[in-house]
């Protein structure tokens, strides 16, 4: 089937590859020039703007959003609702907090407009090949896109998750199960960095990937990236973040479920944005008020 | 070559019978009679005590323990430095804590015995097929029994990890992650649970375990056990622990590195193993006592 692409980042630009190598014609618009002479480069049809993009689409169309979650979404939402029309599906495949996609499947349907929120995993890799995907929304919508989410998804790597928002909601919960298992990954390599024996990292990442209890597809990018860097030298502990981890704890928060292994791995994120802390200064001169304990000068 | 098996438990049945699949004879004994029952039910050669065991290899003779850690293992070390000999090699396939091993190395040298410490990973199904090992010790000593390692591995499924000790250490760790990604994927499930959608669970497992970031051995446990009881129905969230956990805590309080998730995982198996708590009492009573917020009666 033909369908619009908007947003050929990194994401979008290989989820597009990897349609148009399975039997789809995907025609991609990118706010960035540069973005569009790439895909262009890369042998795909593109579009210059969203209006060239509608004109190049038959009806119904199938439009498949690829851009940052939050207001970029929410802007192309808006322009949607104003200028697709009755029958046409829109689809986003990016990282919106599952409440953002209920709310944008109510302001498509009144214009009478599907909707469908596509949760995404397996990396710019999986974009690539062999996607995972999560779809949540209305059943019979769904059944008309089935056949594009077969071509492009690992095998059983695609699941229809139930009404609007599922698909976003079981998203950013693998999102909170990754930074857990992330945050356990590192933890556990930080405490083989500080043992009394020389451990050499790909090493210890590849066997653990081979036949162990915690093989798993992150063990395989820490053996690649201790291949790069064997005690990752070159690049700094900050770990940034991009929302679902975020979102998963407020989830569980408003249920009240406790989900403190979550938690603390976003809270580690976060502590590790800055050198030093406020929290560490006042404990600090707290000790040194009672106890009289040295303090670190600035 | 002919391996002494000490231990027929779950573990080590299993890898007697993966050793003798793949080309090795063990001989194995066990003080439960049932055990070397099923021992020589399934066509494993059995000897009936230690002597008689020792009595069956030829020298130089190899041993592999696969026992409960601490004082089983112990006990085992200190009878077989009263009855090795010099050059005969011991093998501790447990999850044995890295400095006990280091401890059993040096009684066991006093007699000019070898010791090479294991760690096993891969549960039963890795015993019984394409075992994980970790192995520290003597690396000439290593070496006389790498073959074995070879037959019973996954590919590329054993590492030589350095000085004895380094084979546990490495096996705790491994152990610490676990802990952790295990806690995390729990939590993601508990999300789940008390999501507005009505998720199937071996489906969300199998889904993600087919091309998304956290795809993993642990995750298609996961679907197994959803398989065989969707929403887990007939068993309790008790969450028993074996030691390695705690080690790896210890471990990273010794070097005071900060290891929050896994602590967490940890902790949280503890609060697992009471229905009630003590902490619970106190913080209900003390907002009784400063706010007359109601306390839940026994």
């Amino acid at each position: 089937m033909k369908i619009g692409l908007i947003g050929l980042g990194k994401m979008g630009m290989n989820l597009a590859l990897n349609m148009q190598e399975n039997g789809h014609h995907p025609v991609g618009t990118d706010l960035s020039a540069t973005n569009l002479t790439t895909a262009k480069t890369n042998g795909l049809a593109t579009a210059t703007d969203l209006t060239n993009l509608l004109a190049q689409l038959p009806t119904p169309r199938t439009i498949w959003l690829m851009i940052p979650a939050g207001a970029p979404t929410a802007h192309v939402i808006d322009q949607l609702a104003t200028t697709l029309q009755a029958g046409d599906v829109v689809l986003d495949g990016g990282n919106s907090f599952y409440k953002d996609s209920i709310a944008h499947a109510k302001i498509l349907a009144a214009q009478g407009i599907h909707f469908l929120d596509v949760g995404t995993s397996g990396g710019q890799a999986g974009a690539r090949h062999q996607g995972n995907f999560m779809i949540g929304g209305n059943p019979a919508v769904f059944k008309t896109v089935e056949p594009l989410f077969k071509a492009i998804s690992a095998p059983d790597g695609y699941l229809y998750t139930g009404p609007v928002g599922s698909g976003h909601y079981l998203k950013m919960v693998h999102n909170g199960i990754e930074y857990g298992m992330m945050a356990s990954i590192g933890e556990g390599f930080d405490v083989l960095q500080h043992s009394p024996y020389n451990y050499d990292n790909a090493a210890v990442a590849k066997v653990w990937n081979n036949g162990s209890v915690i093989r798993s597809w992150l063990m395989g990018l820490a053996e690649d990236a201790f291949n790069d860097d064997a005690n990752l030298d070159t690049i700094k502990g900050v770990m940034h973040s991009s929302g679902e981890g975020r979102w998963t704890l407020d989830t569980a928060l408003d249920q009240q479920v406790a989900t403190p292994v979550i938690a603390m791995a976003l809270m580690m994120r976060y502590r590790s944005l800055s050198d030093d802390t406020f929290t560490g200064k006042v404990v600090a001169a707290l000790r040194n008020e009672f106890g009289g304990h040295a303090v670190d000068p600035k």
